[in-house]
Formats: structure tokens, C-alpha cells, sequence
């Protein structure tokens, strides 16, 4: 049995802040086998990946938007769908206003959100004494369908996806294209357990522990699909 | 708290089956705000949707294809992407040959499955006296990420998308984008349930009452992103 728990108590994030700490005073008693699913936008605050749009001139706030981009893929209705530096297509580049305190105010992706879900890992490991998997999600739309569902954008001690190629299903025929984005899996069901008000971006999952791994692993890098893989670019 | 426990104790589904009463002997005490997510293989399975490819010589094989397929985005590495007539986008029409007793036997998607949800649905009121929501369930790849999530390809009596487009934020901010694609995620989490070798297709999801609606409502199709707002095709 799967468990999805929001965690309450969380203060506002603030640049600066010791996230770790935070969790740890909040998320009560944690287990080395669940998953903490973090929306990234607490880990980008406590990190400084806040803009203000009024305090930057047009030609830097280019220069910064160029330095976020790889490439726009397609532009339409206000909306780029855009490559980010770290692989991730999603629209805006994953810069956000919403649930940000400030006018004009925005939220960037974290700079590396692997080395951000290691980092809480490890400091977490300090402050209780576990290590439970570290999931950072954030919100994506799809090419094909409708809404967004939330995503793995950085993990640690998860493993990113589950690979059944090559094993047998019941019938004991060879699995030649199962292969499962469990974390993807993960972060869409944490996001059950929110509400989109964004007041609850601590999650924690129990029963996945099958997934957990007691290094951190590749992270969640490991899901993007290369360009040269890829048929819809 | 979401709770997701997959539910024991099926047997093999064969056409003609009537498989509300095999989860109804199956599936234990039921809410009417339960999700009950099924993987869609056993719908298509007691719906006849099975083929022997052996039994088929290649024009009338080539003709039926032609019928599942609208049009085919892209032919790679064996695989084809294709536009099914129910408007998904996905792997070889969404034709699969894992879990299906029978050499060189494939299982296709069910014809309609948002008509297949809405039937479960009745019929379990009928046999149990709840209408719990119905998830009918299949995966799929994603255009720039390895792997696959499930995805929400039939529903009733559950609200597909969760639209915050025009309510306000934690901050009092509108927000402009927030629109949850809830069916996909349930989808997911309820993959998280089950193992890959396929002997669980029969998911209970409790504590996502909020998503479930009395109504059958619009089904799983209202997802399916029309081809004239596709940017990807």
C-alpha cells in the first residue's frame, strides 16, 4: 500500500533559509524507505532563484532569459516552449509568478536540481539521522494532452525509472518496451496530495520503498530524453 | 492522505467475461469517492479486443491497422507513434503483446473507453450499490522523457483536469496557468501499485474524493489535446 501525506507547517521559504532545517522541524518522523517530494519552488526561494522583473533593464533580463534557454522550440499564445540549460522542455523555461510574495516577483528552476535534492539528502541525514529518498518536482505540460501533471526534476537516493525490458511477464513473454518513469510516477502522485493554492509543497510518500536506493544515484537527469532521440524537436 | 492498494486476487480475464462482476467478487468494500483504476488490458481483454496475429493474413491486417490508425506522426527503431482513432498519441497505436496468453497474440485498446468506464460504473451499481469513480488506464511514452507514465484513458465519475485557471494563489495572485491534468495523475499513482509483470491490474485509490464527481461527467477524451491546438504534430 502507497500512502501520499501532505506535510503542514512549513513556514514561507525565504532566500537564505536553511531548507533542510525546516524540513526536518516540520516532517516528523521519516523512514531511510519513503520519499519526500519537494515542489521545487521552496527549493528555488531558499536558493535565491527569485528575479524581481521591475529591477531588471530589459537588455540583462534578455541576456539572463538567453542564459536560461538552450532554445525556444515554439512560440504561441504567450507561451514558449522552451529547452532549458538543463535538458527540460516545458513552457516559460520553468519561470513561475505564481505563489512568489512580491509583485513582479518570479521564481527560476533550481540552477542544478539533482545536486539541490543530494545537498537536502545529505543535510537531512545530519539533522535526523535517515536518508529518505528526496524527490524536486515541478509542473509540466505534454505535447498531447491537456493540463500538466508534476514531474521529477531532481532526485536523490531514487531510483529515476524502472526497466523491465528484458525481464518476463506472466505469461513469460520478454518486455521489450517496459520501461517506467517512476519517479515521473512519484512526483503525479505527490501532486494528489496538494492543493493548487500552493500552500503544501511538502509531500511525503510511504510504500515505495522499492524504489528508494541507499545511493543517490543518477537523479532525475537521467529521464530527459536526448536530442538526438528525440522525434519531436 | 492518499491511500493506492492494489487489489488481489483476479483472475485471468477472457473474452466475454463479464468483468464488473469479477471485480465486484474481487475488489472488497468500495466508497462511492474510491477511485477504482484498471489497467486497461483486462477491459480489452473481457471486450473481445484480442487478435491472433497468426490468424490474420497481411492485407485484411494492413486494412484493420489502417482502421485503428488515424495517421502515423513518426516510424523509428520499429516503432511506430501513432494518432489512434480515439485522438491519442502513442506507441503503435497502443497494440501490445505483453500479458496476453497466446503466442503472436496482441491485445488493442478498448473501442471506446470512456463508454467502457461509464459501463463499469453502472454495473458495479447495480452488483455492489456504490458508484465509485472508474479510471480506465494505459501507458504511455512522452515526446522528451524516457520511460512511461500511465495515463488516463477512460474515466467516469471523475473530474479529468482540475482547472485553477482564474482563482488565486496563496499570495491572492491569479493564476493563469494551473491547470492539473488529475485523471493522468491517478493514472500514475496508481501504476506505483502495481508490478510490471501485469498480474495487478485492479487498483483502489481512497482519499481522492475531491477529483470524484456523481455525475459520469466528460471522460477521459476531454485530455486529448485537439489537433488544432498541437503544436507537436
Amino acid at each position: 500500500v502507497l500512502t501520499v501525506k501532505a506535510i503542514e507547517g512549513l513556514p514561507e521559504v525565504r532566500p537564505g533559509d536553511d531548507l533542510s532545517a525546516l524540513i526536518a522541524a516540520a516532517a516528523g518522523p521519516v523512514r531511510d524507505d519513503d520519499v519526500l517530494a519537494i515542489a521545487h519552488k521552496i527549493v528555488s526561494k531558499a536558493e535565491g532563484r527569485i528575479r524581481r522583473l521591475a529591477d531588471v533593464r530589459p537588455q540583462p533580463r534578455a541576456i539572463e532569459l538567453a542564459g536560461q534557454l538552450d532554445k525556444v522550440l515554439r512560440a504561441t499564445r504567450g507561451v514558449l516552449i522552451c529547452v532549458t540549460h538543463h535538458g527540460f522542455v516545458c513552457a516559460n523555461a520553468g519561470v513561475d509568478a505564481s505563489n512568489v510574495p512580491g509583485e513582479d516577483t518570479v521564481v527560476l528552476l533550481p540552477q542544478d536540481p539533482d545536486a539541490s535534492a543530494r545537498y537536502l539528502r545529505a543535510r537531512l541525514k545530519d539533522l535526523l539521522g535517515v536518508s529518505p529518498a528526496i524527490l524536486i518536482t515541478d509542473s509540466f505540460g505534454r505535447a498531447w494532452r491537456h493540463g500538466q501533471v508534476d514531474v521529477a526534476i531532481g532526485c536523490a537516493g531514487l531510483q529515476p525509472s524502472d526497466d523491465w525490458r528484458g525481464r518476463t511477464d506472466t505469461t513469460g513473454r520478454v518486455l521489450k518496451a517496459t520501461w517506467i518513469a517512476s519517479a515521473d510516477e512519484l512526483a503525479a502522485a505527490a501532486d494528489l496530495a496538494r492543493t493548487k493554492d500552493g500552500a503544501l509543497p511538502l509531500i511525503l510518500i510511504r510504500g515505495a520503498g522499492r524504489h528508494v536506493t541507499r545511493h543517490d544515484g543518477p537523479g532525475a537527469g537521467a529521464l530527459i530524453r536526448p536530442e538526438a532521440q528525440d522525434l519531436f524537436r
